[in-house]
């Protein structure tokens, strides 16, 4: 029985999602998932474009992925009654390490893609998917003590997300001990900056 | 006129490295090395092993050029008589943001490297290239009035070099202005980071 277009979408793109969890983009190509999916190489091109369409859908899905862990990390603090900044905070920094040790290779992919293409060339759904992850460390910074506006907030989570990002990808660099390693990195760095931003507010307003 | 195994040995490397920074480690072929060098293939790899023996090999010239790059700005912050600590580690933020934007492609590589071998099984000699770059950041926090033991200094060194380069690498996702938005969290993260430090030593001993 054939499959009807939306049934075809989905087939190649889970396809192409194990592929690039498996390999990376090289790992990527048009013949297998043809082959995986039981179509003709044309039908892959009819619906995605290009492969590195059809990259940027995986991606697409994987972001999102990674916005749903933080959110219910989030809720999560919730039920818990959770209310300390420091906390919640590592709480979404754990799913991100949590995330990343789970998809490694379609996640490094993730990084390569965006290093390659500049995502400043890349379609305003793509990018809207990064700045979305930057609003739920944003979110968190709301409710605080500290005194920010919208623009400084946005910076404070981005270098958050920034720090954190390199702590968990640069631990690949490290050696023995890593993922104890990870964490107590992550949470210096966290608990520090909180502190940084406490007293800077203190002497001086922003 | 034949060359040397060391002039021979030099050159392979220079090749390697040009190739690797045009296009990464799949543009690293035996054949076009030869090619180039005007030598058999076999000579490769009498003298490097094998191809990733021969990536190693760059990487580490490419580390030592970044230690140099740091010493370097080290030396300069000194020479004008620049002892605030901030400044000195927003100097050497600067040499590793330099360095990355001017070896985009090579250090991208070298980065893939490490996530794909896993650092630990990489020889001793590898390793301490790392190792050395976290010692150019403890040395300027061994400089400070905030009190840190060994340990923790290369705790705090390590989570600074990871979080610049967190920042630095993922300005590759960013929006337009990449440079000045970079550079502003760099700045935001080491000033706040060093603040949090300070604040911390003074309520609680490490």
């Amino acid at each position: 029985m054939a499959l009807d277009k939306d049934e075809t979408s989905a087939r190649i793109l889970d396809i192409a999602e194990s592929l690039i969890g498996e390999g990376g983009s090289a790992n990527l190509k048009a013949r297998t998932i043809a082959g995986q999916a039981g179509i003709a190489v044309g039908s892959i091109y009819n619906i995605y474009g290009d492969l590195n369409d059809l990259h940027r859908a995986v991606n697409i899905r994987l972001l999102d992925r990674l916005a749903e862990a933080g959110k219910a990390a989030m809720r999560e603090t919730e039920t818990e009654g959770v209310t300390d900044t420091r906390l919640r905070l590592l709480a979404l920094a754990r799913a991100y390490l949590t995330f990343v040790e789970t998809h490694p290779v379609s996640w490094a992919a993730l990084l390569a893609f965006n290093r390659e293409q500049s995502t400043s060339d890349e379609p305003e759904d793509y990018r809207k998917r990064f700045d979305a992850l930057f609003e739920i460390i944003a979110a968190v910074l709301v409710d605080t003590d500290i005194p920010m506006d919208d623009s400084r907030r946005r910076l404070v989570a981005r270098v958050l997300w920034s720090s954190v990002h390199g702590i968990v990808t640069s631990g690949y660099t490290g050696h023995a001990g890593r993922g104890a390693q990870i964490w107590e990195q992550i949470d210096l760095l966290v608990t520090t900056f909180l502190e940084g931003l406490r007293g800077d507010a203190g002497s001086t307003s922003h």
